[in-house]
């Protein structure tokens, strides 16, 4: 019985990775969602605020569970016995690197498959960047997010995006 | 019981497809792997010799059957019940074109879903273009093609390369 | 008063196209669309067709003419004292040819000045090639192209799509 | 009578810059040229100095007028009834940023239509960054900034290069 | 005492293919240039008249001898003692096709070594296939090619470009 | 009797380094192969630890020498005398960034030429950043930098990488 994870910031969710972990969670029969912690990169939301919201946005698939990951990708497929690593690709400038990590994590651990998807035309621009561009000057996020990181981030103010 | 496709000119198949095929036959139930006929872009091998080396290259993957192909890529998925139509990628080159398939595809038959899978680095400059190149000048294709290609070709005159 | 031309072959005109077409007709006060002459890329419709489509589905904008094309870029637009040159761009592989043929006609003619627009999402998968393809397997195009091209050509019997 | 704004960090003002500015400035009414505030990205010479430079070298431009930024590009656009947005394209690598910027920017002012203009090959290479790079080791920079910021830099001690 | 080769279709020659074997001519003991003979690209001008204008265009190097190529790259390589090919590149897109062809001649004779080189920023668009389109139209192409190639063609009633 | 440099952060120096060395050591009379020394890009090594691996990795090469740089890569040229700067491309990504890069470095000294030699396949993810992701969770690195590396970032204990 396959199963495969997928990892990411989620730095916020989008409906973007919605429509990937959606198509994803129909493709095996379980799906782990892996959130990476907070990192050199420096998320804009904490770790737990972006698990949250992931848990909330994937309470209609009954087989996806969403956690923190801990550790390298290849731990985390370890981790719940995954052989496939899920990937979305929006344009050919992703491709360079998705091809360096598949490759790299295939030669730390080559029972890994990398299985990507192509992101739909509707969602090639709805990137976490944006929407984080979307929040610094308050502005409409409805159309890129799930209603439940919409929701709370409109009752909040903001504040953490710097 | 996911079923998927994985359709290509095989013109001749080689170690990079056979590569894929291995990959794709362990993620799904079965896989069917469908020759195009030949057709405007002029193959160099008669359909039927090309299904005739995929079929035993393929002897070893029990849950793999091979096929020639008629009419659309949807068509043939669908004369299988195939949900999962498999692809490979080896550069930045391939990706528009096969974002631009996979959006096609889906228009037509929304339920058929594309899966990329990442050429290995070692199969990168495996094409049948580039087997063919070195066929027309009687060089050695052992690297690139499974052996039972090799041996056909070997006894032959190679008088269909033109 | 600055003039545009925008040159293409229209083999059908599509969704995209009028995109282009709108939106070039509100920053220029005319609009001239040359419809190539059937050449070396052998065009599957006939100019006289490709133009009688591309006058219906431009019948909207009283700005802008539609032509077929005699001779060079450069020549079209000095025949209708036209000092820019419109083209849509969808991916990074039109880039390099785009700039390839802005470059030579700027060579050509120091006074033609290439302007290109972005195509929209729902626009980028949306070319003539593309309606080729569907229509050569009867497939339903009326996503694709303007209904007067849709009409017609369900009217018919598309025996001129190899 | 249509209006357009070009913004930019110009760090320092180019050559490259100003042909894009003088080719703007002949299709519109009326050019607006946005000198962007510091930022994140930590601009080397203070948005007043890089608006004095501007100034200076737009002086022969009479339909051209420069100012700092405020807010987002559609907020500068909008305080000056400008419908068009000009952005110049060096290569294959700028596309893909662009075309976000410029669905982003259509997302939120769908008024706001970006026009691109195709760098000329003498300027292909004249970026800002390649001119910080040549000041960080005091080397001549004549062949890509205007006059006025060459005699400027010359005149100083370049401290403010680090 | 290094001997390198450099091949193309030279259909005709450009001012960008002679920067660069004046280049490739100062790095090399000795250079050759091979025309590539006829073929399914179908050229427009014959190997013989090719061949001519590069010979007439290498007189000023002494170090450099032009021939018509019989047979592979590795054989053309071979027959003149060289171990190296060079190779000019303007484009992104051009990497990925010179990518292949370096392996595939490395993977034939793997003491091959193919030597890439710059294409100047002025001669970025001087490709042959520009020169055709522009001898189509009976252009201007002093810009593009040797005194010798211009003259040739002046003189001529440029019959065979179709 | 032509000299080239090879200019590197080396942070560490990979097999695939080396490949270009011994391949460009066969092609020139001296290389000399320069260290960038600790700049903003933040290097994770000393710049002494990474020459010391490089001369180390470089004595089986009688004509390459080993330095750390001080200047600008045509003052490193001009120091050892080199009219040629050797460089490697691993991907299309790479490609406009050299082209820049080479661009700059003739404008600035227009007797040094840039000399690209393609990555061979097997070292084409062999990146000094994929290298220090490895040893950040203390994996095996032995595939991808030469013994002298390994042995000595085994006996240590890795506190420098962050």
């Amino acid at each position: 019985m396959p199963t495969a994870i997928f990892c990411g910031a989620f730095d916020p969710v989008t409906k973007g990775h919605m429509d990937l972990i959606e198509r994803a969670s129909t493709l095996f029969d379980h799906l782990y969602v892996f959130v990476a912690p907070n990192s050199e990169k420096h998320q804009v939301f904490s770790a737990e605020r972006r698990l949250a919201w992931l848990k909330q946005a994937c309470m209609a698939y009954p087989n996806v569970s969403c956690r923190i990951q801990k550790g390298l990708t290849v731990d985390a497929a370890q981790s719940v016995h995954a052989k496939y690593l899920i990937r979305g690709m929006r344009n050919s400038q992703d491709f360079e690197y998705e091809l360096n990590m598949a490759t790299m994590n295939r030669s730390i651990d080559d029972h890994l498959e990398t299985i990507c998807l192509f992101t739909k035309p509707e969602h090639m621009f709805c990137s976490s960047s944006n929407v984080r561009e979307l929040l610094r000057y308050h502005l409409d996020i409805s159309a890129f997010v799930p209603d439940c990181v919409r929701r709370d981030l409109e009752g909040g103010t903001h504040e953490d995006i710097e």
